[in-house]
């Protein structure tokens, strides 16, 4: 049996059964993700396996430096094979990382390669891929089509033209939407223009960093959120990453290289006091809270319960695993601390917050976890086998909840 | 087979032994929780299911406000049916959360209800309730003592009469004993006598809040802990919460209406610092530390191991998981960590914490737990199958131990 | 079948084959403990079961005086006999503690006792275990040598002459290697020349206790790990003790007996912060990160990918289960943190980081562990049966990495 089969990390009946009937062939609504509108517009496409795997991927350049390998073979000027080949004797030390399941997930979804990926493997893989990769269908707009994706949110900054998603919108059947990230640093109230200019062009959920509580953020973000309340969008405010560590690495790469980590600041006073003043001054809009260090896990879920209000189901989210938390663990720490905390079944779900164009089945791959956690939680008697309100719940948290919160404007063709 | 059956949460053969031979009929000493004295003494009468399940509980509250119920239909003038309904469409998405269970026992231990509350079976459920709560037997002394309660330590001010107290003590088989709570502001010399009039009372108990380490509560706890220790008064803290976060909300309603969350400030130097002082000043007395904040778990899980002493066995208490850490993956992770750091067969076990007359259940829900786990431990070959060893173990935390531990004063018919 | 039996902890079939095949019989690294180089230069006798067992082990101490036992029975001028029994009530409730499984494996690998230690059957246990230590080969040499032990690295303060390093580097089959412990209030420059006597005593890792991030300790550290830097040493940090918490004990019995806990400091920031300071002086030597709250586990994790470079695999280490987190629990969030968040197959292993003579089968519990995880992913469908991958994985992790990692000179007969 190949390793990616089809009741993978599903592992009793009542989850195959929720996977398969409610999960399986709903569409993704990516609603916050990092991927290049320029690459869709252009619709790109990719010269190898190694662009197309580990350009811009942070997370396998910091496995493969972790693996011992020169920084020439993963950001550097080596030969694209030879870096493939340095990614491939990685990936068998990766037991128990994401890393491991996302890849051959990604290898058998778009290029159905039943083998991992190991030196053995490599070369016939690299050939496979690259073949594909040459044909039809797999530029940029391909590798999202055959994604079953409707609707996906890239990030983009106030000053952006926009022009990308414009011309996607003309051409492109899947909906690219621009989602508002901020400098909080730079925020005054000419940004309002800018706000309505994103809505104008579809946006309706904005993306920030919250790295610190200080003065000016909290003010910033007081500013912003009435501005979102106002028009119906929703907040992300993703919480606790520390930047930069390295100082020598980030003269050399810049940010976003893989040199981040897991801040320990204290947030829940600071957090409380940010929704309260929102909610006090100009509104607090619909908002996702995602924390990067679980130890934070039970003062997010129990936080977001302080500022529920109808009629909007959910209002305050607990965002799906960050970054770090992406992987099985983590999200079954964070859906867990959800159901314990707060009402499962309201969640959006799952985002890729990904720059990668192969990443969505990463939303697979969370259906499947969602599902052997509920089905589980069934065969152990924690809840009745009631097949409609389990199969209601799967589709929620898979696709409609999300759907039905953000509330984005009818396409052109849906 | 109906949800709640007998062998609920019991998922290995040695559990569901360990559970009815040595848990399941032992009565209850519930030595904290915040009932009402009030309407134990006047043996009050509940009008309908949505005063009994639904007054004053803000866990349900928040669940509601989190599935999008306007405020109305929560603590507002909305018609009881109404809030009832509100409450049914709300249950069956609790999945994973303890409120699920909960309800479920509840139904089934005091109104024999097998099927789920949902809005197809609200109404039927509704006046099944209420036809008990109008027959004999239902009333507040009628409910607690269908729950085989032996105890209970009700949560009092200095500066109450008692008088309630004193009543029950009278006229109700079930004891009803004051525990000591005393706002930390206010503490001065004179509160020695209020000490004393509640210990002629019955109490063996004190509460306090410890929501930040100031000056003020230092020197205050201090004081009371000197006091405690004279006359073997057991001291519990509850540590890590932030409280009152939506000022709109708590001007609207009060405290206690749930707005509050799991702080995350830091404790180990400063709850250190202050047992340190207890025992070189007036003397550390018995001590439970309960945290509200499951990070704490190893702080308060390897701090207590400071201050044992002999001849009380588990002199310092790990508190069994608080407020939202009373469920399932709360419990278990304060009983492992409590295993792992000290000496789990020591615990002083369960309590409902609660302000409800019919959360007993939740003493049977732990117990569950409690055998579930060591069951694990057993037919994994963790621990041998010592059935004398185990029975004694599940009896301690079920029930002995408190007995043990708190050293009240026999009862009247005892 | 004794409670100890060759599938103890070995719960699927996979792990059992890793584990006999793989683990097993590989000899023992043990680069981090404190037992005690004078003891086994002489060659000590121990006069029965309790200074074996119980002597300087604060573990077990803690335990006793949780179980309300007299301080004269546990650290006093009780008699051996008496402390032995009163440890034997103590064992049978230490149920999911790690002092259940040590002292029975500790029980069975030395002394060839498969009873479980009870008071029913301590004197029986105290007879045969003091008839073993009466007889040839089982002095201090001795037991290290039942134990296949390769090699040992204590833990021995600047100024030490290292006469037991040279006189049981001529002595004994085992090598003894010193590692360098500073008092990091009083490094200056002179220190060099400590750094290389210790350094030609064969001295290739430092150890430190980060309790705190204070400019005093931080400039030593930086200082300190130039020099390790230069001559290719490793350098250990062990952060977030909070340490001698009872002052009247402190005051009876000095440190180290039992009276510390988990701090809970925020160390994200200020410790990023160190490891760059580092690598931009005099450079980041391979370091090994020990965390005793597990909430830092995911700040760890991440951080030290912040650090990595080749081309040594895994530079920066997260070091194993510490000291309260050295138990089942502990050891499997470490390995999963450090696998999903890193490579796990380059992780250096277990330490015993004991005082005890016959602590080694901890390395044997660690392995049974580390297999039983493995085989776990591998039956649950995580990762392939590749049994090739997976026994250099457990070979790796048990054994080879560390030979690999510290590069400690050849010995003399190796």
């Amino acid at each position: 049996m190949p390793f990616i089969h089809s009741e993978f990390m599903l592992k009793n009946k009542t989850a195959q059964r929720l996977y398969h009937e409610h999960a399986e062939a709903l569409p993704i609504i990516d609603y916050h993700c990092h991927i290049s509108p320029e690459l869709m517009a252009k619709d790109h496409r990719f010269k190898n396996a190694t662009e197309l795997f580990l350009g811009g991927d942070h997370y396998k350049w910091r496995l493969m430096r972790t693996n011992g390998i020169d920084e020439k073979l993963i950001t550097g000027d080596g030969d694209d094979f030879d870096k493939w080949m340095a990614f491939a004797e990685t990936v068998p030390l990766t037991i128990g990382n994401p890393m491991y399941h996302w890849t051959h997930l990604e290898l058998k979804r778009y290029f159905d390669v039943d083998e991992t990926l190991s030196p053995k493997t490599a070369k016939a893989i690299w050939e496979q891929v690259n073949s594909c990769l040459a044909s039809d269908g797999f530029t940029a707009r391909g590798l999202i089509q055959r994604s079953n994706v409707e609707l996906v949110c890239t990030t983009d900054a106030p000053g952006d033209t926009l022009e990308h998603h414009r011309r996607l919108k003309d051409e492109f059947d899947v909906r690219v939407i621009p989602a508002f990230r901020p400098d909080l640093k730079k925020v005054d109230f000419s940004i309002v223009k800018e706000i309505d200019f994103f809505h104008e062009n579809g946006c309706r959920l904005s993306d920030h960093a919250v790295d610190d509580f200080s003065e000016e953020t909290v003010k910033a973000l007081v500013f912003l959120a009435g501005e979102y309340a106002k028009r119906g969008w929703t907040m992300q405010l993703h919480v606790g990453a520390l930047r930069n560590n390295n100082t020598a690495m980030f003269n050399r790469l810049g940010p976003d290289t893989g040199f981040d980590c897991a801040a320990d600041m204290n947030i829940a006073r600071e957090l409380a006091a940010l929704l309260d003043k929102m909610e006090q001054t100009g509104g607090l809009p619909k908002t996702i809270l995602y924390n990067l260090n679980p130890k934070d896990n039970y003062t997010i879920g129990t936080l977001m319960g302080c500022f529920q209000q109808g009629p909007t189901p959910g209002k305050i989210q607990f965002g799906s695993g960050w970054w770090f938390n992406d992987q099985r663990d983590g999200m079954e720490a964070q859906m867990k601390a959800l159901a314990n905390l707060s009402l499962l079944p309201r969640f959006v779900g799952m985002t890729t917050d990904s720059r990668s164009f192969v990443s969505y089945p990463r939303h697979e791959y969370f259906r499947r976890i969602l599902c052997n956690m509920l089905g589980q939680w069934v065969e152990e008697g924690e809840y009745p086998a009631d097949w409609d309100a389990l199969g209601a719940i799967v589709r929620g948290i898979s696709y409609e909840n999300a759907k039905n919160y953000f509330q984005f404007k009818r396409g052109k063709r849906t």
